[in-house]
């Protein structure tokens, strides 16, 4: 191998085993460490942050990639190693803006809002975080600042999930949302209501638990390389090849939760397995962007556990254990409880069709407190009015509104769209998937998802970050990122179980 | 402060920040990692262990350890931070005697052989093992020579966990001792024998461990700032100041084992916890020793959790609890079933009285290895010969004989003395405790541990690693290290048990 390409690996795998050991941290603080560890926990991430930093930023670095951008050994741009040459250039002129500082105190600030948020959503109190969000605020702003000139504030924040992308085009596919989700919703809602009083009850959770792990162990996910704990908020974390962990949550109201968060994280988590073991311990064993990561665990959560075929399957096992509560319940019943349209305060709880306007409230709010337009103290009042405006509802107290999501107190201030972003590409990913597998619909009905994952793993997983989303998008299905599929598959959906 | 003191604290505080990292990735190594992950955490741990050597062993740490030898400001040899420069510059000398590659491949080996000691045990396969712990013994010589010339090649390796000691004075000490507990062992042996068949149960898993919790917590064992966790074997980890763990395990055919498990790391975990808050993130946030952090677990689990004085207090509650085994047995007759003296196989679940021989042996055995006398293939055959010699019993397969610590898996070769060293620091603390406390044992009887915690954060906790090992025990009790309190407890306890 080349001398310069290996150096340049080495120190690329030294800091993917400093990125794992953050993931491990982050991973014990948000599912077993004690009250106690917080402070402690909050400056190891910081000088493990900073050491990351400096060592992914040296000079040595840009020397490396300097030479190695005229390697002729890697002329052909979809090599493996080439795309390593390009992600980590692109990756590196980006740190290379940031000061060591600004990093440190990110990390600190960000372990510390996170254990705040904790508290204030357990006391639906917003006081305790607000001091805590000012500061990750204030040192986005400072962060967006390191790539002036922009064309807008946000696009820096937005570039960090989604490479490439701008918030002006975000808005553009939004505002085409906006106006054809407004209209199916109006629709469902002069419609007779569906029923899904049943779900709404405690169904306990270690009979959640075993179903959710039957579930995505037929899906696929992999124990051997992974495992689920619980946590506040659910997640899935990468500590590196082979260990890719989920987390999900029980709620006492409701039966279904942990089951459908259970399917989303396997998503997220059967990517990162599928990624290839070549890409091990570099930049490239990630996934593609943030939207194309949502795209598998929308994909997984909604597209094939909200649907009739998945349940057609599961639903006489899953009738017999919750007998209590299910037992006088059909399976076209239940079907329609979980597709219920309803607006709601909850995003992770909320339905597919209005799922969408949560992320709209959110990335409004972002760009305000981005543009210096909303002070983090009216933050609530905000959130609250906007959730009127938008879904016709008035959050009770805090925690079931601006304190629900663990995103801004963990930084990511700019990551919401991208679960909208997902969901187009779930939908535009799906129709090619029927193209390519026919029989997908009765394989599900049968509980068969191999042909499925076999077909992620080939077109999305193993390739981990070597393609930008557009262009992994435009590869796939033929076009870049678009809402119609997605429009269609709601449509569609909502026509059957509601008779539209 | 100093400003040189202060840059010197910041690359302490760092240094311990990356020590405390290492030590969430082998503890959830050991407790929740799913088995693909083994090869990722020990790259993790390498990179982790060479960066945090490199930084320790940084030129700028000694420049500025010289300029601070000749400060004014230390001269009072006690205070914090004089101590500090005195156990940085004696642990500054030693590290910059290792090379970092050594340090990379040792952490490497060790993360490694720790998993194949897991498998090898499980299956009692010995050939899984061979190879790694050659691997480990050869690295192990090789760090000796780092500090050669040596008194002996077992010294280095000793001093690595009790400062200043030499394999010639552990073998004078050892020596009495062995004479003194073999005698004994003898005279207990001519003695009718005590019935503990109602001990070798299966008492389960949940009543055990919540038992455990209980006898802990009223011990002083602080649960927000640490946890429990179960592990294939026990052990204590700190991951910084409010965050020092413990994990136990459960056996099926002892009822007690956990038990006592549980109550000699919460003996370590008290201790760490003790620690003066103005110590942490140093090298003086740890233990003196380790037969002074034994001297702490072994008093928990033995002169204390082996007392009739405790069992008056808490075998009502036991015995109520395990009532399906123990609703026959009276307190008398349960007391002296968990100090039955008997030559065992397994180390950790010895008796007081045979302990010792089981440290003695393995001592042996090291020094064999170090010395290049023992060959790693021989060792299981040299194992069982000295287990029929010393004991008089042979092990019916490799996982009860060789195989069954996790020590040398992980590179602690040196650190088994320490634990009998350990008894008899213990038993030489409490002829002081019960000097200045006459009242501990009626404090017993009613449950109240609160006194001999406040004595041992005074005397013993608070300090950290301020104090050598035998300055220590000195102070406190007026001499070094000697093993006549210890022997005068086993006479005076079997003695009673046995009608000596």
């Amino acid at each position: 191998m080349n001398k310069k390409l290996m150096e340049l690996k080495e120190i690329l795998a030294e800091v993917a085993d400093l990125v794992g050991a953050q993931a491990v941290l982050s991973w014990d603080q948000q599912t077993y460490m004690p009250a106690g560890g917080s402070d402690s926990r909050g400056e190891q991430l910081s000088t493990l942050a900073r050491i990351t930093h400096d060592k992914f930023t040296s000079p040595r670095i840009g020397e490396l990639l300097d030479g190695l951008h005229r390697t002729a050994s890697l002329q052909d741009p979809n090599s493996d190693d080439a795309r390593l040459i390009k992600v980590t250039s692109r990756e590196y002129a980006k740190q290379t803006k940031i000061s060591s500082e600004w990093v440190a105190e990110y990390a600190q600030a960000t372990a510390m809002a996170q254990d705040a948020w904790v508290a204030a959503r357990t006391e639906s109190n917003f006081a305790k975080f607000q001091p805590h969000l000012e500061k990750v605020v204030d040192l986005k702003r400072k962060y967006a600042e390191f790539f002036a000139p922009y064309d807008h504030v946000y696009d820096p924040l937005l570039d960090d999930y989604e490479p490439g992308l701008k918030t002006k085009e975000v808005k553009t596919i939004f505002s085409r949302l906006r106006e054809e989700q407004v209209k199916l919703i109006k629709e469902i809602s002069l419609k007779p209501q569906v029923d899904d009083s049943f779900i709404m009850k405690d169904y306990g959770e270690s009979k959640q638990w075993d179903f959710g792990v039957e579930v995505i162990t037929r899906f696929g996910y992999d124990w051997q390389n992974g495992r689920q704990d619980k946590a506040a908020h659910p997640f899935t974390t990468t500590f590196g090849y082979g260990d890719i962990r989920i987390t999900t949550r029980f709620l006492h109201n409701n039966g279904v939760s942990s089951l459908f968060s259970s399917m989303h994280e396997a998503g997220h988590g059967m990517y990162e397995q599928g990624i290839s073991k070549k890409l091990r311990r570099s930049v490239l064993f990630t996934g593609a962007s943030m939207a194309i990561h949502e795209s598998q665990s929308r994909m997984f959560e909604n597209l094939v556990g909200r649907s009739l075929e998945f349940w057609t399957f599961f639903y006489p096992r899953y009738q017999a254990l919750m007998a209590e509560h299910l037992a006088d319940v059909p399976l076209d019943k239940f079907y329609k409880g979980i597709n219920k349209v309803e607006p709601s305060l909850i995003r992770v709880e909320a339905d597919e069709a209005t799922y969408n306007l949560h992320i709209m409230l959110r990335l409004e709010l972002e760009i305000a407190l981005m543009e210096g337009k909303l002070a983090v103290k009216d933050l609530p009042d905000a959130w609250n009015t906007k959730m009127k405006d938008y879904l016709g509802i008035t959050p009770p107290n805090d925690a079931k509104g601006v304190l629900q999501d663990i995103h801004w107190s963990s930084g990511y201030i700019g990551y919401f769209p991208t679960y909208a972003l997902g969901n187009l590409v779930s939908a535009q990913l799906w129709e090619k998937i029927l193209e390519d597998i026919p029989a997908l619909p009765s394989n599900i009905r049968s509980g068969d998802f191999s042909e499925l994952l076999a077909w992620l793993r080939e077109k999305v997983h193993q390739h981990g970050a070597k393609f930008d989303p557009q262009e992994m998008v435009q590869k796939i299905t033929g076009s870049k990122i678009t809402p119609e599929p997605y429009l269609r598959y709601l449509k569609k959906k909502y026509t059957d179980i509601y008779n539209l």
